[in-house]
């Protein structure tokens, strides 16, 4: 196969797909959507044979336990993907949306119009269902889609792009407007994120290694998240039961996402009443704790924590904790080590709740709340295609408005420049 | 000197000021403003000085006239430099504004909070009143800025640069917020724009082909304006005067600028109402016409465009002209051709003037209006750094809002995640 020409075939289709696709009607849209849900209940049992057989290969390559479970369809997991689409086709269309139209002096009207990005490329791994799931976001949002998803997955995914296709062709859009790459020859990667005529932006969705090395090799805009190495600052003027409550919920509501707490500060003159407690349900829960010497000082069974833990992204029951001393000092630490991701503060003090506000870099910024709310189903962006940690575009979690532009309008009458 | 030693430097101390900057408040930045346009005011026989240096040096060097132009101070440009300053510190501050913010179901109340994009490094030629200009935007949003101006400019732009840290210390704030480069080795703008840790973003401010150099090896996000091939469509169901009126003053108001009209598309149906009273309204200002066959079958002296024409940007009193066959191909050309600047129809049609609205993906659509509006100030967004034909980030006129990002904040009362 000649990866180059078989992948400029593909951004020449998209780009032409992008162009209908961005005229296409809310109504048509939402007519794919539901086509597309309703063919892969009834494309189950064909869904999960070819699943099998990424499993079966799976299983031969010797794919860890983790990766197979993620990799798995099942009837349940296809429900899911199914009322996903659903759910996205009930969003509002954000397409054509006319914001801020105001007469200027000259009698001219200037506003705002929001339009589709036009072909974006998805990278990711393992999970099948991102391919459902992302290709109705950009849909939704009038984008062509080019996906490259992992080639543990190509029969599965492909599967899918067949349920995706059918449903376009119901709604009489481009079956085009979303490409599943059929090879799993990685050169193709490397053409997609180089195509700067046909693509316009790349979301690579995985693991940190994945993300940098299309980061650095990138010629695409990149809408990109790196790692969550979240803080919550205890102020010295907490309420101590909801410094408990957050702190406890933020480290295990869950381990393994992106907005778990991984360091815990604490202001020094509130360490002593705040921590012990915390310390305990954290232990009664099976969080192994690694702090420094002040804290190591005030709770037991506390690992002296290293320079390396304050850079580390757990994803797993394990926190480090470091007293400090004020809130200057905790921003300081915050700048230092956070990956400006989400990072919460909880205080009873006005002025302070003002300056971490103010100051904190992240792409979420907390008062009183447990980091774990930093998600585009719990802002009200109705669904997510990703974190942005970075500060262009989109920034924190990305919905349907991160996948569009805004254009200027302007309506005049005859109006010219004088 | 080491070239990647100082530059690293540059960087670094870009990074730290930006820290302090980001919490600067409107009062410190407005001081610093105001007193920048004192020091100019006060300091302008040295600027003009300076300046003879850079002249003398160009006109040795043989430098073009409208370069030497170009790069020449004098009292008027320097008033007119100081009072851009002043009118930037009577800007909003852009910085710390909350938008959107409303309750979740779940008791959380989120919304958006503007901020600075970090450090701002910005790439120019000849002009030196660039380097004030961008410096006060920067400094306004809450940026640092690299600057790294054209070296025939150097004496002057350290002139300037000097008013420009006399107003920062006047303030209280770092001087190494704005710093001007000071070698003129071209190794400092490949490092500038791959510094990835320490630079947010370049602007490049230029000709065509510095901009496609720096696009094309930068690892920082560049926000881009590349040419501006600029349209006006005459609908059939035009207004004759209006669309008239609105053709001559999209050409002939300004020939040199981005937003100036370059080619003039005319539905057939109305090409005999309109063309000759329009070509000869052009010819007696001194335009020179380049027109499809059918054009130049209605009008007199009328030279035939080629392939090249409609890839042309003239910024000259030259006017490409084509006779199309309804509005979708009137569209169809300008996808083929425009360079996504501005484009204008003029109709009476309702349903013509939607489509154009929706369907033309420029950073400008308009109706009944003359192109040459499309301008960060006629736009009201009180001053503009560049024109943007990105998709990404900023489109169109770039203005504060451009240079500045949104973070997610949540305010809770010990909110935690169910």
């Amino acid at each position: 196969m000649d990866i180059k020409h078989y992948m400029d075939t593909v951004g020449r289709q998209a780009r032409q797909a992008a162009r209908g696709l961005a005229k296409a009607t809310g109504q048509a849209k939402n007519t794919a959507l539901h086509a597309i849900a309703a063919a892969l209940l009834r494309e189950q049992a064909v869904l999960m044979a070819d699943n099998a057989k990424d499993l079966a290969a799976g299983q031969k390559n010797g794919l860890e336990a983790a990766l197979l479970d993620r990799l798995a369809l099942t009837p349940a997991r296809i429900q899911t993907m199914s009322d996903g689409l659903q759910q996205i086709a009930g969003l509002p269309d954000p397409v054509g949306e006319i914001t801020d139209l105001h007469y200027q002096a000259s009698g001219i009207q200037v506003g705002k119009m929001r339009v589709p990005l036009g072909v974006i490329g998805i990278i990711y791994e393992s999970r099948p269902n991102v391919t459902a799931d992302a290709a109705a976001l950009c849909l939704k949002s009038g984008n062509a889609t080019i996906l490259r998803g992992g080639s543990e997955a190509l029969h599965s995914n492909q599967a899918i792009a067949r349920c995706i296709h059918h449903g376009l062709a119901e709604a009489g859009l481009p079956e085009t407007a979303v490409q599943v790459i059929e090879t799993t020859d990685r050169a193709a990667v490397g053409r997609l994120i180089t195509m700067q005529e046909d693509v316009d932006v790349i979301i690579p969705r995985g693991g940190k290694s994945l993300i940098a090395r299309i980061s650095a090799e990138a010629k695409v805009p990149v809408i990109k998240h790196l790692d969550g190495i979240c803080h919550v600052f205890i102020d010295r003027s907490a309420d101590i039961e909801k410094a408990v409550s957050v702190a406890f919920n933020a480290k295990t509501q869950r381990y393994g996402t992106c907005n778990t707490l991984e360091t815990l500060l604490v202001d020094a003159p509130i360490a002593a009443a705040v921590l012990p407690t915390l310390a305990a349900q954290y232990r009664a829960k099976g969080v192994e704790l690694r702090g420094c010497a002040a804290t190591c000082a005030l709770i037991p069974a506390c690992q002296t924590a290293t320079e390396a833990d304050w850079q580390t992204e757990y994803l797993a029951p394990i926190l480090s904790i470091r007293i400090v001393d004020g809130i200057d000092q905790a921003i300081a630490h915050i700048d230092a080590y956070s990956s400006n991701h989400t990072e919460s503060i909880v205080t009873q003090d006005y002025t302070r709740a003002q300056q971490f506000l103010r100051e904190v870099d992240s792409s979420s910024v907390m008062v009183n709340t447990s980091t774990r709310f930093a998600d585009g189903f719990e802002y009200g962006l109705g669904a997510e295609i990703g974190i942005s940690t970075d500060k262009l575009h989109a920034r924190g979690p990305v919905g349907l408005e991160g996948l569009t532009s805004q254009k200027f309008i302007v309506l005049g009458d005859g109006h010219i420049r004088a």
